[in-house]
């Protein structure tokens, strides 16, 4: 078995909102395929994938970095003791030869790489990534069904509340029973009238999580922590810079609720610090860390093993992503749950039609691999590029 | 005064060594030129900057992402208040949407582009960056005179220690005093009797550093840090994982002699987290940021301010970089000394002939901006992307 071409392709997301810090509209996604001499159906078997969701397309680290170091590589050095072609092999030979530290870019880019090989051994074994995942790691828990919550909550300049409560009620229809808004952004009396609008549709401040996206100093986030401590909500998510430990560690000491944090922590070796010195609650705060930003299915076993030998549970981990590759790592990992962001970054967001939610779970689907034939404009973007 | 175009182009750096962890074969450098509207001599001022040495051209980044932002910026909202191209603005619009965290090589692309600001306003002005420096921080040191140190000492296969003492000793001609050498790459006894050969050039454990790339675990820094104690060498660098914060504070407990580390940390946030909880000792330890790979100076004026406001040093930093850049900045904000790769990653590396190594001190040249005049090579490259 060995991989003939890899391709990569970088492509728009479909979105026009904002967070408190960042506007998507021009952030694009690298879509890969790993193309192998594994004939099914009289078609070559291909791992698909994408780095994930709300960064960029790194085609220049895949293209000149990475591609190259996989393809001069000896087939038979990328298998497992079982012939497969081995994500973690994959992963160590993009990676040869860069030096450590600096999880940024790098690390969405052999996400990409490492997750198609994923969805290629689903395919070739007929199976989702998340029994794949159980294998691989030996977990047996049952992982059939995932709990999801709707992040959203965006700002609508000059709408008051009327449209962010219609945007939450629309998520509700639709079988959602948490949610997630945007806070920072506005003043913190203004937050405030948002969130009570909010929660006349959540119903309870556990259903209702806000997320500052990294923007608040010390003085910001104590004044917020203060002003919607009143609310009990869900969660207060990522308070300040991501690597700030020391607020995220003064904030968790001062705050009673839950703080949640890790989508924007690349690497085992940041997730270890977080759990060292960012005053992590067990049992209580929340880890968000996405694989398909920090170097795969791989890298994020290693962020569990950090985590857990501290005595955090998986339980309290809800991964960034809001696509089917962070579903299937929530199934295999046994994690909290998963977001998901509804109707946007088309089209690698979501489920595809045939995955509905009710009473805020979905049954995890089994199609082969992570299962993005169900999403059919995204499957023609990458019969596109195969070609 | 406006930006009229900005061009980037990859080039490989001519060396063919190894540390313990890295090949340096594969490793690539931006070039990047900022041609504005001002003309001397009948030609634009232009800009000029690389992204340090030792990593990765940052094509896709810095033309894709940057580039675009840079160049839909008003003209007016670059300047500061003098009607000059100000750096920090400069930066700060490059990275306009780019999510807080993953310093990694983001970093390193907006370094180019920053230095290049700096390397214009110093053409501009007539005079050196390490003057602007002086300027908008300011500072009143001299800073006419640096301490520079040869860092090499490679592994030479089948030459024993021989390779080694000749090249330590071609380094000691030059007019070096204090000499860096490679461990990690063999077993800790045949480094020791490399260290010991290499102490017969240098002559004091306090003229030769070692350096470890990063690549010992806990063990294996362990072993190391009390097989070499006796040598009380200038420091240990690199002992492990950049970012193992716990690691370090553990080797700095218990190694009585200075470590040093800092240069794969790309950001003021992971700074703040090496002073905090790395262990680093006050008059003691060494930081070895490099503002060529981590957003420029603007970004290592705040890295300085993390570690000062926690009572450590500037004349404990010694950056990583090795040319000339770095030695303006150690000269402009009046730091301990600058790294030296004599012969090798030209032809950005190093000083220029012009530019002679006395008693381990250099007078840091005069020439505007960077100085990039007196290396013929390096400026017919960048004359060729000009056109």
């Amino acid at each position: 078995m060995k991989i003939t071409r890899i391709i990569e392709r970088p492509v728009h997301l479909k979105s026009n909102i904002s967070n408190a810090l960042v506007n998507f509209s021009e952030h694009t996604v690298s879509l890969v395929a790993v193309v192998t001499d594994q004939i099914r159906n009289n078609k070559p078997v291909v791992g698909l994938s994408f780095n994930s969701i709300g960064r960029y397309a790194q085609s220049g680290i895949i293209n000149r970095r990475m591609i190259p170091r996989v393809a001069q590589e000896p087939a038979d050095a990328l298998l497992d003791e079982n012939g497969m072609i081995c994500a973690e092999k994959v992963l160590a030979c993009a990676l040869r030869n860069e030096k450590p530290g600096g999880h940024g870019d790098r690390a969405a880019a052999a996400s990409a790489l490492e997750l198609a090989i994923w969805d290629l051994n689903g395919k070739l074994q007929d199976c989702p990534v998340s029994q794949l995942i159980r294998q691989r790691y030996r977990l047996d828990h049952d992982g059939g069904r995932v709990f999801v919550y709707a992040a959203g909550g965006y700002y609508y300049e000059g709408e008051g509340s009327r449209k962010l409560k219609d945007e939450l009620r629309s998520y509700q229809d639709s079988g959602f029973t948490m949610y997630k808004m945007k806070i920072g952004g506005a003043s913190l009396q203004e937050d405030t009238r948002r969130i009570e609008a909010a929660l006349t549709v959540a119903g309870a401040g556990k259903n209702l999580a806000v997320d500052a996206n990294g923007r608040f100093d010390l003085a910001a986030a104590r004044a917020y922590a203060q002003g919607i401590q009143p609310y009990q909500l869900r969660w207060f998510e990522e308070v300040g810079d991501p690597l700030d430990f020391e607020l995220n560690a003064t904030i968790a000491s001062e705050y009673e609720g839950p703080i949640a944090t890790g989508e924007n922590l690349f690497s085992h070796q940041d997730v270890k610090n977080l759990a060292l010195y960012g005053g992590m609650r067990r049992n209580h705060d929340v880890f968000q860390m996405d694989s398909g930003l920090a170097y795969g299915i791989t890298e994020y076993a290693r962020m569990l093993n950090e985590i857990e030998r501290r005595g955090f549970s998986r339980k309290f981990c809800f991964p960034h992503g809001g696509q089917l590759m962070a579903l299937q790592v929530v199934a295999g990992f046994g994690l909290g749950g998963s977001e998901v962001y509804p109707g946007i970054f088309q089209p690698m967001g979501g489920y595809g039609n045939t995955t509905q939610v009710v009473d805020g779970m979905v049954n995890v689907p089994d199609a082969p691999g992570f299962g993005f034939e169900c999403k059919p404009e995204l499957i023609s973007l990458f019969a596109n590029m195969i070609g």
